[in-house]
């Protein structure tokens, strides 16, 4: 029995991984499970005794990257020890970074939508808000006497719009930037937005 | 032959209405020249005269709803006699308005890919360029010492941040917010961001 479990857990993990590299070269729409389960070697039906269906072996994999994004930004946030303005900015550019150099796993996370009537679980929300830390701490420091209300939609705002400028600069169309003139561009935006910020509650 | 190219002039405007619809009602992907060919009374393989392909069919509704945000913009910028930086704040909350009523047809703006290796043409890439005179004007007169290079990158910035702001907000994901909050937001971070980028020449 230990080891049926133990297999079982392998043949998921590695389920996870042939995932995440299917996404990581050809994006969520190259992912088969027919492919996935000759890759693992399992019978076709199998893949679904392993996740309960395309939705979770998706948000498995949008999990590790998640996983990988959170480190990155960590290592971005206590790089240095300059004011906490500069720390949103290092933040914002890390984002950037990390979108540039996984593009394909990072679009996986917004393009992904469950199937229809399914909610994302509980889980996979409380991961992704859990990222939000990153902007917020250092936010809070560089307004002490806002309300954590005022911190939560700001946080929410300014990530918005560096995903923005991250997506469509990004993206192969209209508005592509290189990643350095991006990434100077997104700390001047941000450095600005928070200096704006900043004069409001000052007046 | 008048007669002829009138007719398929006629036949080429319901096309692009027919088509206007679907996308409105179903998302780009309730995009199915049959059924198109049916609606407007030709048969199938005929869609394909009036129009190249299913690339250009799709350029052409965006036109229609690039020429409607135009209108749109060009009525909020003039709306009023007050500063730049409160008539670039008007032109963000009207591109959030626009989204939030007309979301499947601006959605199709961005999610449409061209078939590989085909470049979008050149009719359809100005008309694009052409919206962002409704953020570079106003930012020209914040800044009227800036290169017209610099205005041209931080149009695109402020485009982009608000665009993700906007993308994200009316999203059913995550970070949905109501509109009327969204449109706030929007104001107080573009704002702030223009009070932030004109410290920033000052100092």
């Amino acid at each position: 029995m230990t080891k049926t479990l133990e297999r079982r857990a392998k043949q998921r993990e590695d389920l996870i991984t042939a995932a995440e590299s299917a996404v990581a070269a050809k994006g969520l729409s190259g992912l088969k499970s027919r492919e996935l389960a000759a890759e693992i070697g399992v019978a076709n039906g199998a893949v679904f005794n392993l996740v309960d269906d395309m939705d979770e072996l998706i948000l498995r994999v949008g999990s590790r990257t998640l996983g990988r994004l959170d480190a990155a930004l960590t290592a971005a946030e206590s790089d240095g020890t300059t004011s906490p303005a500069e720390t949103l900015v290092r933040i914002a550019v890390a984002y950037c970074d990390f979108a540039a150099e996984n593009l394909d796993l990072w679009r996986a996370l917004f393009e992904h939508r469950m199937a229809p009537d399914k909610q994302v679980p509980e889980w996979a929300v409380e991961e992704q808000m859990n990222l939000f830390r990153h902007i917020y701490h250092p936010l809070a420091k560089c307004f002490p006497n806002w309300s954590a209300d005022e911190l939560g939609i700001t946080a929410r705002s300014l990530f918005a719009a560096v995903h923005g400028m991250v997506s469509l600069g990004l993206e192969q169309k209209l508005i592509a930037v290189p990643v350095a003139a991006l990434r100077d561009e997104i700390a001047t935006i941000v450095r600005a937005t928070i200096r704006g910020l900043n004069q409001d509650v000052d007046s």
